[in-house]
């Protein structure tokens, strides 16, 4: 079983306009809602693709019921605990004008330290229940300690359970000293981590660091994985347009399937770059587009770098 | 007693970022949230003043759930009727750089016929619990008929009830053969029933299509009053900088207040010129300042305008 780990659940909420003026009063004349967080999202996509993975994290509030409802109605299995204060909410506000989204992210309640004791014991009852794959995804609550991420692969590595986070900044830092087993940043999150902005070089840093592969996410040029049974690329045949905010979670969850499945990583990044490019024709994250995934599988391009496996193991 | 009706129920929400971007995304750093639609904020200045008025409309889903609980942590009474639908949210996103506010409006539930005729008899019961003043306040939500506030308006008249309409566009227009007792347009709202941009001809327009009293607001310019007892300018003291998105609603409280305690016009009018102004210095709608209040009571100018009555009459 795939248990993902969503710490700062959110409601994303979509909010349809004719145009965005700033300083001005709009009429809101679609709205559109649903549970979200990275973690929520990779469950939600594991969820499509038939597998039963368990979302499990933070909720509070009023916010907090409503994400529980839409997960419910949506046939994704739960195991949140609940905490004192308010899930936050995510609004993007897209102008039918330009098809654009301004997007605004609330930073979730404060969790005290009574709260991420009871979780780190929920979590470790949930983890002896066949569990194979723990995703931990996203922004850490306020209140939390800079290594909660740490910590939790800690736990799962006890527990013989693999790792793949998914967060950034000092969150992504602090973690990798507790050996996640993948990391899957993006070019930004790679540059912001290392202050590099050549992407090999910047993934072989934090694998230095402690991480025992990092998948590098280059957008519509693909993934970039250094691993300890040798170093690829894989790309998509095609860029495709649409909505990449999904992207990166469904990469999350062809990884997670995969090692939960005991796959090699060359199947491993074909599936995970097919399943990217299949979230991008969707409107919101979690959802896949079924024809885009079986045709991106066929064409995707994996290719092994050998020199460049020699370089990473030299660092 | 007062009672103030708000159909279409709203859960006002802030939020600050450090400034407004289009297309790209915000950290949300501060959040806040009432219950909110212009009845509520009636509602809440009449209760700020110490009359103990009834607020009533429809609420429903969580929105509605959150907009109850608000309201009641605010010791604002209450007799809301729920509806299947989900209240709406309104937000404002208000940028630090410039303190300007970017303001979202969601529409509301749609309202069916049934829900409709339930809440006209729910009101006709409450209009007999000793109601000297109705205050019908703010838009429609979907599905309510045209002249939804023409029928409560004759239900209010039927049963020896004053009515205080504050809406616009249709909603107004269509509720005027009914004959509310007071309307108070503002000069944009004058205009859009109207297409007449002289704020006296304007509301000596709507007056003569129904409405026995326009108290017409000129934002800082203070009020122009047609009233079938003459007709009134009422000014404030100075100009005052601040948020007037409560002041309308702060009006028509001093009007409920005072019709429902059978004042005169040139002190029902003083009142609101000073209550309308004590709003302006709060940052959120329904807040009173009571040192601005008092002051601007004393200072406040009323004056009456016998040329425009005879010509008002002869309309």
């Amino acid at each position: 079983m795939i248990l993902t780990v969503t710490l700062n659940t959110a409601l994303d909420i979509t909010w349809g306009v004719d145009s965005l003026r700033p300083r001005t009063s709009h009429r809101v004349d679609t709205a559109y809602e649903r549970a979200g967080g990275k973690g929520v999202n990779v469950a939600r996509v594991l969820t499509a693709l038939g597998h039963r993975p368990v979302a499990t994290g933070l909720v509070g509030g009023p916010t907090g019921r409503l994400i529980r409802e839409e997960l419910r109605a949506a046939g994704v299995r739960q195991a949140f605990l609940d905490v004192a204060g308010d899930s936050r909410r995510t609004l993007a506000v897209v102008a039918r004008d330009d098809g654009d989204a301004t997007v605004f992210n609330g930073r979730g309640p404060y969790v005290g330290p009574a709260e991420w004791e009871l979780f780190c014991r929920h979590y470790d009852l949930l983890l002896a229940a066949d569990v194979r794959v723990a995703v931990l995804s996203g922004s850490l609550p306020p209140g939390l300690p800079a290594d909660a991420y740490g910590r939790l692969i800690r736990t799962a590595a006890a527990a013989g359970v693999a790792t793949v986070l998914d967060t950034s900044g000092p969150a992504l830092v602090t973690a990798l000293e507790a050996g996640p087993d993948v990391i899957k940043p993006n070019a930004d999150e790679l540059t912001a981590a290392t202050g590099c902005d050549d992407l090999p070089a910047a993934a072989a840093a934090l694998r230095a660091l402690g991480a025992r592969t990092v998948v590098a996410s280059a957008g519509a040029d693909g993934l970039h994985a250094i691993t300890p049974e040798g170093t690829w690329r894989a790309a998509p045949p095609e860029r495709l347009s649409g909505n990449p905010t999904g992207a990166g979670d469904a990469c999350v969850a062809a990884i997670a399937a995969g090692l939960a499945a005991g796959a090699g990583w060359p199947d491993i990044l074909r599936q995970a770059v097919a399943l990217s490019a299949a979230a991008v024709p969707c409107p919101v994250a979690g959802d896949i587009d079924t024809a885009v995934h079986q045709r991106f599988l066929r064409e995707a391009t994996v290719e092994e770098r050998v020199e460049e496996t020699h370089a990473a193991d030299a660092v």
